[in-house]
């Protein structure tokens, strides 16, 4: 009889076969498959990677291989890769049985996402009308690797809630919004947003919370044992934390004006992160009675001035502006796991799991604000004339914005992203509730052995058994009763 | 009696006497002392790294430090170093009590191998013959890396069944090996492969299966229950995954040609290995009751549109090219864990630990006989005159030969490799049966236990303990019979 | 009565309240906002940063972006990134449980040190009088990293056995010491030492011991049971020593002049380091009865060639020199860790929980003197007249100073930094030992749990113990005596 009511509440409610075996290869196979079709009709190298450059080179009169914009870019490149893959990636790994997911599922949404951004961020942005072809080269991909940072923050929300098919969903959707939000703000309203702190990391945020808030799981504490981190798996996730925190000075700088913009975006957010570090520590230690420090803290504020300073690396901020920066977003960032969090999750039903709302959606929503103030408050006389028009790029029908104008439109812009986020995520959470995608049933979230072949256990290596015969051996009033100690 | 037997079998069938304690020590000495020599007779700075440099630059009329060829292969040059240490060392970190040997052994390994390198090539590619020095630079120490790459590969087939001294002598003649085909396919085939699909992969992949083929254990099931991972250390191989997948580009266009060569042999890698990845995830999904992935497929069949595109990256191959060799090898690549290795352990005993023959040997000749077809089909149009020279080097005594001559030649390159890896592995296979090099018994194999002084196990550490004291205090029946519960 | 005792014990051995709630935000706080009030006062973007560099670029004739110190100089600085952060802050965490110590004080202090000690190195090395400002750019966030190296390796002689604030202090005084020593021996003896075998490492290695020797904790065998590593901590600790050995080549030459400098000190610290890595095997190997390896001497003493390549790699010491000084450092280096720590602690009364002793302190200062021999043994017919003026740097009022006289100064050198190490540990020693630092109790020693929240064992998670009640059901003499077999 209650069996029979299981089996009714399942067909109902149910959605919660996670047998992806046809879902999961059709979804790749087949957007593989319009990837190829859509690259052969649309894509092509650019007149930097094509080997016509010779003749380019001689074109245009430069004298050197090295005026390649690969030699400018592709280190910053690798640095963004790294943080894409393996910052993203092990940051996710610190739950204690969704390791594989973390880093397996991120591994595959950005390699899909990688390929639909070159597409969508090439249609919007660098469509040649003439030919009809996008031209791409490293700085295309290093704007598609950002474009999968979007989506890999929404994952962060989602972690251990859904299966992989609704991942692929997520970023195909996301990666769209993100081209068209990063269409209207940077071509439209002409903001500059170098390292993403609007497009990207608000973007990002806000869209998976969107999505989290939809897919809200009233009995997700049936899932509560495996929602922690065990000793090794909190060593792990600090491989992420420390890539995406060293190399976030090259996301800032990878697509800045050449020379003094790279240069300067680096330094600014270097001295940024090292701000947010101390003060994260600082909030850590003050909200635990004996002064201990949370090891989620450490893994995530420390980065929120990385994400702060997404807009305004390039201007100039000053070092000790950038301070300041790093200061104050490594106190809200630590304040929003220990306060907000909580509150979000009880008032609002939002089930984050990583927590990007104190990582990404504030920081980069306060990012995108200081953005507009330090761009309002741009002088001639600190950028000099012509740096002014470089690096808020008054060219074009642009000549004669002012200052004051352009810090508008950056809070604009931000706006505009947020409202990308909110809406577009409500939307795709929407769908995500189809009962067709192979979602995890309430008590079996956070757990690999869903979608992963899961070895056996450490403790079962042999030795050890050996060593528990030995010592069972050694008493026999217990292995007469033919009891087995420890066999797991 | 039967411990008698005993005796006599391990005396005869024996060599199983681990004890590496003079002959470790004593191949790394003499080894090491003759590289010193050598190096002494034989290796110079290049002319970019000598203090010589400045009157260089006037003579040539290089008008700055920036054309040294440092800053265009530097930053190429490390993430290959990382792949060679961090992505094959920790790719090997899978087997859940053979981490150590994983990465220790690959990292002695490597440090031999590439000295070794330095003089082999140098000998054969760059001997100054007025001088009979060989002069050094980046480019050297990159190539050195690559042949290390040879040596590594074939270190996947064989790990956890041979010994230190073993792979010593492997990479020993594994270089030396290495660097003969590469002067015949490259030098005097003339053939293209600046990724070493062909000379690293195809080669390196065959040398190794050789190799084992020759050390068959028909006993290995002995050593079975160590034979596969736990949870951690498969997180821990996804690290070595991740650097490899991720500096794959830098490795295809490490020594491509400067400007056009090099970012373009990025671009096209970048896209293929995103292609792997989703058609290795299809697969792997699909060949489970469940849809379940499996780990092995994400560590390895992911990273084979890299291996596929070492020849064919520099070529005007396309985008959608790529993705397209990608697909299919990530495809073959996940088929061949599935079904090929098991095929190859039963009816050919062979015995794979990485299953290199789907990673390396298998893709790596599909890369050689793709390059060999994208050459024969490049047309002036698509390379333009110049582009098409500079792409195939046709020059000097090569000015004449028509890209369909080139490519049958690399075609021919891909068989000699693979001759190469085959012949080779089998005489080294038979040196190393010698019973002189302290290898390890069947049912001691993928064991650190055996070269490595290995500590405690993680279980003992004293809280735990004091727990189960204190759980044996309240439950007097089992503490009075004098039993310790769980003393691992 | 006996509990009496235990806290009047307590109260006056004590200063073993390791509540740092109010003293780590405070001085996290307090320090912050100094840096903050400095850094307005006092730093400012160099010209190649700022957005002048447009008008730069015109008054200074130079044509092209790409002559932005950045391009030549920003993939090394993120190489040394790694190494701070990844590379010193992954090879501590191989102690059982001070992994979160290891990796997240690493994070810390470097994070405060990078900050002050653009500060300190600003005012003593490029302060501009007329403006009173420091004008940073890429090369000081490299020294600045250099300079958080010294401390983080005083940092390996006291892991475990320090408070985050201690560990402030240490990096306070270190920095502040640093920038002095460096001064002198850089600017009034006019030393050359790129890569700090001197200011970095014999500085930074004596600093650490000189702190340790004075904190010295007789009873500090309380903690033996966790001054250790688990089999997967040593996993972890590989991270780091890869880093840092794959890296070296980048730290050794990110501040050496452009073109040949760079390229010259990359290889040979490369060749440096992998000699180093086959003696370090050769001599753990022979040091064990059935030669095994150790991981702590792999681990550690592989990185020894690099240390002491940190002076003399830019000079031109030959290939194969620098095969030689590998060699040699590998054996030290690996007898230190065999002999002389043990001898040390015993008779010394010196705990050195990393062994810095045998890989900074003692190959730092041999590289110190190797350098002053190969700087005196420097001709005018190897450097060229031109490359012995610029790699010594002999011009102004150094011009007529011969390259006999800069050996001897290179000497003098070393012993500076000596002594700067010893005489100011043992001053920041005597003010650890206040009673006001919330350092841990000797049986606290190496433990996470005393400042971190550290999370649940990993055994506990409920999969297991399900199985195990479902032991218990099958063995009703065990489970109705209501005994818990395994619930750690």
């Amino acid at each position: 009889m209650g069996n029979c009511c299981e089996h009714f509440r399942n067909f109902f409610c149910g959605n919660k076969n996670t047998n992806v075996r046809v879902s999961l290869p059709a979804v790749c196979f087949v957007w593989q498959i319009a990837m190829i079709v859509l690259f052969g009709v649309f894509i092509r190298y650019d007149e930097e990677s094509d080997s016509h450059w010779s003749e380019v080179k001689k074109h245009h009169n430069i004298s050197s291989d090295i005026e390649n914009d690969f030699y400018y870019r592709y280190p910053s490149f690798q640095d963004v890769h790294v943080m894409i893959f393996v910052g993203f990636g092990f940051l996710m790994t610190f739950l204690k049985r969704y390791s594989f997911g973390g880093v397996g599922f991120n591994f595959l949404i950005a390699s899909f996402g990688l390929q639909w951004a070159l597409l969508m961020q090439g249609w919007f942005h660098t469509l040649d009308h003439s030919t009809g072809k996008i031209y791409i080269g490293v700085e295309s991909l290093i704007n598609a690797d950002f474009c999968c940072a979007g989506c890999l923050i929404a994952y962060g929300a989602l972690l251990g809630k859904v299966s992989p098919v609704q991942l692929m969903v997520v970023t195909l959707f996301g990666i769209t919004l993100f081209a068209v939000e990063e269409f209207i703000i940077l071509s439209l309203l002409h903001c500059r947003d170098a390292g993403g702190s609007m497009v990207i990391h608000a973007f990002g945020g806000y869209y998976g919370l969107a999505i989290s808030w939809v897919l809200y799981r009233p009995n997700l504490h049936q899932s509560r044992r495996l929602n922690g981190s065990v000793y090794h798996s909190d060593v792990f996730a600090m491989i992420g934390t420390l890539f995406l925190w060293m190399f976030w000075p090259s996301f800032n700088s990878a697509i800045t004006d050449h020379g003094d913009g790279q240069h300067r975006a680096a330094i600014n957010t270097y001295l940024a992160l090292a701000s947010s570090v101390l003060t994260t520590v600082a909030i850590s230690s003050m909200s635990q009675k004996k002064g201990k420090l949370d090891m989620v803290h450490i893994q995530n504020a420390t980065l929120a001035g990385g994400v702060a300073m997404g807009t305004a690396a390039e201007f100039m901020i000053t070092p000790y502006g950038s301070l300041i920066v790093g200061f104050c977003c490594g106190i809200i960032s630590t304040f929003g796991y220990l306060f907000v969090s909580p509150f979000l999750e009880k008032y609002l039903k939002l089930q984050d799991t990583c927590g990007i709302h104190n990582l990404h959606a504030m920081p980069g929503m306060l990012g995108g604000f200081i953005g507009a103030i330090v761009a309002a408050s741009a002088t001639e006389e600190v950028y000099s004339k012509e740096g002014l028009i470089s690096t808020f790029d008054f060219e074009g029908k642009f000549e004669n914005r002012t200052v004051g104008t352009q810090g508008g439109y950056q809070a604009a812009g931000t706006c505009v992203s947020i409202a990308f986020g909110l809406v577009g995520g409500a939307i795709v959470g929407l769908i995500l509730r189809l009962p067709l995608w192979g979602g995890p049933a309430d008590d079996n979230c956070f757990d690999d052995e869903v979608y992963w072949e899961v070895p056996e256990e450490e403790e079962s290596i042999p030795p050890i058994l050996e060593y528990n015969n030995h010592m069972i051996h050694k008493h026999p009033d217990i292995s007469e009763s033919n009891f087995s100690v420890d066999q797991n």
